[in-house]
C-alpha cells in the first residue's frame, strides 16, 4: 500500500518482524500497536488466534497485505507484522540498570536487551551516539524483549548520573584493565552496569568511577563480545536472586 | 577467474572474509592457507605488509583479484580473503571441552568457538547433525578463532563418549531443568560442558548424565541464546584460572 516505507530512524513508527516479536508486543504493550500486517500464506495455527484475539480485544486493525512483506522483511518465514508506535519510558532510578555507552551494532543491543530482562534487569540506558533501539533488527534480535523493558536515552554519563544516580547507586564500569576481577568484585545494589563500545570499549577516564571490573580471561582473544560480557555481568550480579 | 564459487559444504577449502580473519589464519596455521586474494583497492598499511611478509616466508601465492570479492563477499569492507584448505584435528583428550550438541546456527558457533579460545578451553566436540564449522560466516564470526582451536565431529553422543570420555572427565549438560544451579556447582576438571541446539536444548535423557546444572535467571524469558549460556558456563567454570 502506498506509505510503507523501509525504516529509517527518524520514522515515528516501527515494525515487529514475525509473529513471534509481534506477539510479545501485542501481549507487553498493545496501546503501542497501531497495526499489524498479516501474510496472505500465514495458516491457520494457535499463534494466529491468539493474535486476532488481542487485536480485537485492542481494536487493533489487522490487514491482509503481502506488499507490506515484501517492503519490511528480508526473510521468508516472516507472516506477521506489528506495526509499533514509537513511545518514550523513564528508568527505575531506584532499580539496577544496564549502561550502554555508545553501542554501534543493533543485534548486540537486541540480545543484550533480552539478557537485561532474562536476569531480571529491564531498565536500560544508552548513552549517545548510539545505536536506535527501535531499529526493526534490534526488536528481533531481543527476540521482543525490547517491549518488556524501560530504556531512555542521554546526551552524555553526566547527563545519565545527575538524573539517575543520585543516593546509593553503585557503579560497576566494564573495562579490560578494570581494578578488580569481576568474580572477586561483590556487586552492591542498586547496581549500573557500565559497558563501552563494541570497538572502543570505555573511555579511560571510566577508571575513576565507581569499582571498575575486568572479566578474567585468557589472552588469546582480545575481549569478549559486547552481549556476553554483558551477560557474565548480569549473571555475576544477579545470582543467588532467582 | 574460471573456480571461484559460493561456498558449498562439500568444498574442499573454505574461505577467510576480511584481513583480520586472514591474518589469524596465516599467523596460526599457515599450512593450511592455499593461497591470498587481495582487492585492487586494500590500501598500503602495517597489516598489508604483514600479509605480504607471512605469504612470502610461506610461499602462498597472493592474487590481486577483484572478481574473487565479488563472488565470495557480501561485504563491502572486505579487501582481503585467505583460502583455506580444509583440515582435520584431534582434540586434547586430556583437556576440558565444549561439546555442542547439534547446533544449527553459524554466527552462534563462531561466537562460542571465540568465547572458548578466549576462557581457554580450545578443544570443540560437535554432534552430528550440526553445522559447517568451516562454512565463512563460522569463521568469520569466530573472528579467526577457528584456527586455533581444536575441533572433531561425532556422530553421536556415545561415539563422543567412547572416544573421549575414558577416565576422569566431569560432565555437565546444561539444561533449562538442571538439576543443580551453575553457581552452585564445583565444576571439576577436567570438564565437558554440554550444550544443546538452538531451539530444542539437550535431548531429557542428558539429565541422567554427569552433573546436569541450569542458568538461574528470570521467568521473563525462556532461556538464554546459546553464545551467552556457553559463555556464562565457561566463565564460571574457569575462574581463577587467569
Amino acid at each position: 500500500m502506498a506509505g510503507i516505507k523501509r525504516y529509517k530512524k527518524e520514522d515515528l513508527e516501527t515494525y515487529c518482524l514475525g509473529a513471534t516479536v509481534s506477539m510479545e508486543f501485542l501481549n507487553a504493550c498493545p496501546q503501542h500497536v497501531t497495526k499489524v500486517f498479516v501474510h496472505s500464506a500465514f495458516y491457520e495455527s494457535e499463534t494466529k488466534e491468539k493474535i486476532c484475539r488481542i487485536c480485537e480485544q485492542n481494536q487493533i486493525p489487522m490487514e491482509i497485505n503481502d506488499k507490506a512483506f515484501s517492503i519490511l522483511s528480508q526473510k521468508e518465514n516472516c507472516f506477521v507484522i506489528a506495526v509499533v508506535r514509537k513511545y518514550f519510558c523513564e528508568l527505575d532510578s531506584k532499580a539496577s540498570h544496564v549502561v550502554l555507552v555508545n553501542p554501534s551494532n543493533a543485534g548486540n543491543a537486541g540480545t543484550i536487551i533480552r539478557s537485561a530482562l532474562g536476569f531480571g534487569v529491564p531498565n536500560i540506558a544508552i548513552i549517545r551516539p548510539a545505536v536506535d533501539l527501535f531499529d526493526p533488527k534490534v526488536i528481533r534480535a531481543s527476540m521482543g524483549a525490547l517491549s518488556r523493558v524501560n530504556f531512555r536515552y542521554y546526551d552524555s554519563w553526566e547527563e545519565y548520573v545527575n538524573k539517575e544516580g543520585a543516593g546509593t547507586r553503585h557503579f560497576y564500569p566494564f573495562m579490560l584493565d578494570g581494578s578488580t576481577l569481576l568474580h572477586e568484585t561483590k556487586i552492591e545494589k542498586p547496581f549500573s552496569l557500565v559497558m563501552g563500545n563494541e570497538a572502543t570499549g570505555l573511555p579511560a577516564e571510566f577508571s575513576k568511577i565507581g569499582c571498575p571490573v575486568r572479566i578474567e580471561h585468557g589472552h588469546r582473544i582480545d575481549s569478549l563480545n559486547l552481549p556476553i560480557a554483558t551477560s557474565i555481568g548480569l549473571y555475576e550480579a544477579t545470582k543467588g536472586d532467582f
